[in-house]
C-alpha cells in the first residue's frame, strides 16, 4: 500500500519562515470562496424555537434538512449495501477519512474512481477530516473516561505539532501524519461532497490551558485548511469549518466568531460538550446564536433520539452518529414510543414473542420477523440478524428525521417528541 | 426450553415384544402411501445420459429439477434473508432438524407458526431428518478425516441404539435422544415439504461390518420412519427414504431395493460415497439404475458445480451443500468460467481490479462491485462483503442450474460443461 503523503510542492507552509519548529504557522485563508454547486436554503422557521427546516444541495443529490448521516467508516455501512440503505429511506452517508487513509488508502479509492464509485453509494455524502478518530483513539475518547478504559487502551496519537499529527495505523501499526493539507487532499481523493477542516477534538478531561491552545491550533488549521480546499478548489466539494473551545463559554463564543469569519461552506459543532445534558444543552444553544446564521450546522457523533429532539430546537440540522447500525450489533432495536428508545432482542422475554419489530414501519426489515425469530438469530449468532435489524434501526431513524420536519412544519415538535419518547 | 420428546403414546415400538434391549426393533411399513399435494414429473430424458427434467410440485410451489436446495441450517441463510434469496433467483430451501430441535426447539417454531412463517421463506422447504448432523460429529466427518482432525474434535455423539441416537446438544451440552419417530414428529412440527427418514450417515472409515449392520438398523429405522409417518400424515409433507451402505456396491444395491420397496415419495443418496472420484461416479451410477425410477432423486451434502454436471448425468434431481454461502465467508467467489470454479477475493492481486465480478449475471452483487471494493471489505472484516459475495454465489448456482436444465432439454449438456469450466 502507498502511503499517503502529498507532494511536497503542495504544502503552502513549507515556504513560511518560523523562528523555531513550535512556533505557529500562519497562513492567510481567502477571504471568500464561491459553492456554485451547493446551496442551503432554510425554507421554513419554527415560530418558538430555533428549530428550521432547510434544503441541502450538493452534486449528488438534495436533502431536507434536518437529517441524519449514517457512518459507513469503512467504505461500507456495517451489514448494510447501499440498496439497503436506500430501501431504509437514508439520504446521506459519511466515511471517515482516518480510516479510508489507511485502508485501502486514498489513491486506491481515487484510482477507482472516488468513494462513491467504490462503494456504489450515489447520493450526497460527508467525509470528516481524520482528526476526530486520531484525537479521540490519542486522548482516550469521552467514551472512555466514563467507562474508566482510557488509560488502558493503547495510545494511537504518537505526537502533535504545529505541522499536524502523528499516529500510528490502526490497521498495520505504521506511523503516519495528518496535516491540514494532507486531510483536505485525501478528502478530494475521496471525493466526497461535503468534506472538513482538520482539527483537534479536545475531551472533557482537558483543561482550559490545553483547550484554548489546542482550539487556537485548531483555527489555524482551519486556516489552512481553508487555503489548501481554496488551492484545488473544482467547485464539486464544500468545506465545513468545526467550533472548538470545549466546555469553556468564552472559547466557544471566540470559536463561533472564527468560523463565522471564515469562507466556509457550513458550520460544525465539536470536541467535548461537557458531562451533563445541563452543559451540552448550554455549549449546543450558545452556538445556534452565534454561528453563521445562514450556513448548515453540523453537530458531529451526537444522534440518539433525545438528542435529535432537544437539538433540533437549537437550529442542528445535520446529525451523524454511528449508533444505529453499531447497537443493531448488540442486539439493540430502536423503537418509536418506548421511553428508553430501544429494546434488546436478547433478552429471554422474546423468546416467543410473535409480534414484529414495527407493523407500523413501511419496511420488510421491521414488519417481517418476529421477535421471537430475530432473539433465535442472536441467540445462535446467526449475523442476518445483524442485517435485518440495522436495516430496521435506520429506517426507525430516517422515519424520526421525516417525522420531526413535519412536526416543524406543523409546529408539533412537542406533541411528536411525547410519541416518539413517551415519560 | 422445553427438550423435544414426544408423549410416550406416540411410540409404536414401545408395544412390540423384544427379547432384549439390543434386539432389533421390527415394524411393519404402511405398503402404501398417497401424496396428494406432491407429484414429481420427468418432462424430457436426455437421450445420451440419464440426466431428466422434472417438475416436482409441493404444497408451497413447485419447482424444475435438476435444482439446488440451499442450506438454512439454523432456520436463517447465512448473511441471506428471503427476499435476497429469491433475488438470486433460489427456487427452494433446507433447514437441519439438528439444529432447530436444539435452538430455539420444535415447540417454539410450532408455537410460532412452522418454519415457514419463521423464517420467512414462502417456497418450498425441505428438513433433513437430524441424523446427518449427530451422526458426521460423533463419527468425526470425512471431511475431519481428509484434513485429520477427526480425533481432535470433541464428539458429540454418545451413544446409538436399536431405538436412536443419544448425543449431546452443540449449543448448551443437555444430552438429548432423536428416535426415527420423534424425528417424523419434530419434522411435523417445523412444517417443511419434503422431509426424511432417519438413518446412520456412515464414514469412509467404517468397515464392511459396521456399515452393513448400520445399513440393517438404518433401514429398520426407515420402517418406523414410515409408520410415524403414515399414523400422521396430513398430506402436507412428503416422506425421502435414504440409501445407504457406504462403499460396498453389494450394500448399495441391497439399500437401493429396499428403498424402491417402499413407499417412499423421494429417494435420498446417503453416506460415504467413497474416497475417490471414480468411487463416487461408481456408486451413484449405481443407484441411477436401481433406485426407483419415477421417484425425485437427492443427492444429500455434494455440491461443488463440477459434481452438479457429473450427477445430472446420473439421474440426480436436486442437491444440497452449505458451501456456496460458506465458502462467502472465506472470500471465495464463485465463477463460471474459472476451471477453480472460484476466486477468492482476499488475494492481493484483486487490490485494485476495478472489474465486477460477473457482469453477465443479472443480480447487483455480481455486477455493482469491484473486486478492489470486495478485496477491501474482506480486508477489514466488514461483514457486508459476506452479504455481497454469499448473495453473488446463490446467483451462480441458481444460474448454473437453469443452464443445466435448458442444456438437457438442447442436449448441449457437454459444450455447457466446458464453458463453466474450461479446461
Amino acid at each position: 500500500m502507498t502511503q499517503q503523503q502529498p507532494a511536497p510542492e503542495s504544502f503552502p507552509t513549507k515556504k513560511i519562515r518560523r523562528p523555531n519548529k513550535n512556533a505557529p504557522i500562519v497562513v492567510t485563508p481567502p477571504s471568500s470562496l464561491t459553492y456554485p454547486n451547493f446551496s442551503f436554503d432554510i425554507e421554513y422557521r419554527d415560530t418558538k424555537t430555533k428549530a428550521r427546516i432547510g434544503k441541502l444541495k450538493t452534486p449528488h443529490g438534495t436533502i431536507e434538512t434536518p437529517n441524519y448521516i449514517f457512518c459507513g467508516t469503512k467504505g461500507a455501512m456495517k451489514n448494510l449495501s447501499m440498496p439497503q440503505m436506500r430501501e431504509a429511506q437514508a439520504d446521506i452517508i459519511l466515511g471517515n477519512t482516518y480510516h479510508l487513509m489507511i485502508q485501502p488508502g486514498a489513491d486506491l479509492i481515487e484510482k477507482m474512481g472516488g468513494l462513491h464509485q467504490f462503494n456504489r453509494w450515489d447520493g450526497p455524502m460527508m467525509t470528516d477530516s481524520g482528526g476526530f478518530q486520531i484525537f479521540s483513539m490519542g486522548h482516550g475518547s469521552v467514551a472512555d473516561e466514563i467507562k474508566g478504559r482510557g488509560k488502558n487502551r493503547e495510545k494511537s496519537l504518537l505526537k502533535i505539532t504545529e505541522e499536524g499529527a502523528k499516529f500510528r495505523s490502526y490497521f498495520d501499526g505504521r506511523e503516519l501524519t495528518l496535516t491540514p493539507e494532507s486531510s483536505i487532499q485525501i478528502q478530494r481523493q475521496l471525493g466526497a461532497d461535503l468534506i472538513y477542516q482538520l482539527d483537534e477534538c479536545t475531551a472533557f478531561h482537558n483543561d482550559r490551558t490545553y483547550t484554548e491552545k489546542s482550539m487556537h491550533r485548531s483555527h489555524r488549521w482551519g486556516d489552512r485548511s481553508l487555503a489548501e480546499f481554496a488551492r484545488t478548489h473544482d467547485g464539486r466539494q464544500a468545506l465545513y469549518g468545526i467550533v472548538q473551545g470545549g466546555v469553556y463559554l468564552d472559547l466557544r463564543r471566540e470559536s463561533c466568531a472564527w468560523t463565522r469569519d471564515r469562507p466556509f461552506f457550513g458550520t460544525a459543532i465539536g470536541g467535548s460538550l461537557g458531562g451533563s445534558q445541563e452543559q451540552f444543552h448550554e455549549i449546543v444553544q450558545l452556538h445556534s446564536e452565534l454561528i453563521h446564521p445562514g450556513r448548515p450546522v453540523h453537530l458531529l457523533g451526537i444522534g440518539k433520539i433525545i438528542d435529535v429532539f432537544t437539538c433540533v430546537r437549537m437550529g442542528i440540522d445535520t446529525f451523524d452518529c454511528v449508533s444505529p447500525t453499531r447497537i443493531a450489533r448488540h442486539g439493540w432495536a430502536l423503537m418509536r414510543g418506548n421511553p428508553e428508545e430501544r429494546i434488546n432482542l436478547r433478552n429471554a422475554k422474546y423468546r416467543d414473542d410473535p409480534t414484529p419489530l414495527d407493523d407500523s414501519m413501511d419496511i420488510p426489515a421491521s414488519t417481517q420477523y418476529s421477535k421471537a425469530y430475530l432473539h433465535h438469530l442472536f441467540k445462535v449468532q446467526e449475523m442476518l440478524a445483524l442485517q435485518i435489524v440495522a436495516q430496521h434501526n435506520v429506517a426507525v431513524i430516517t422515519r424520526l428525521m421525516r417525522e420531526v420536519r413535519a412536526a416543524i412544519r406543523a409546529g408539533t415538535l412537542d406533541q411528536l417528541q411525547r410519541e416518539w419518547l413517551p415519560e
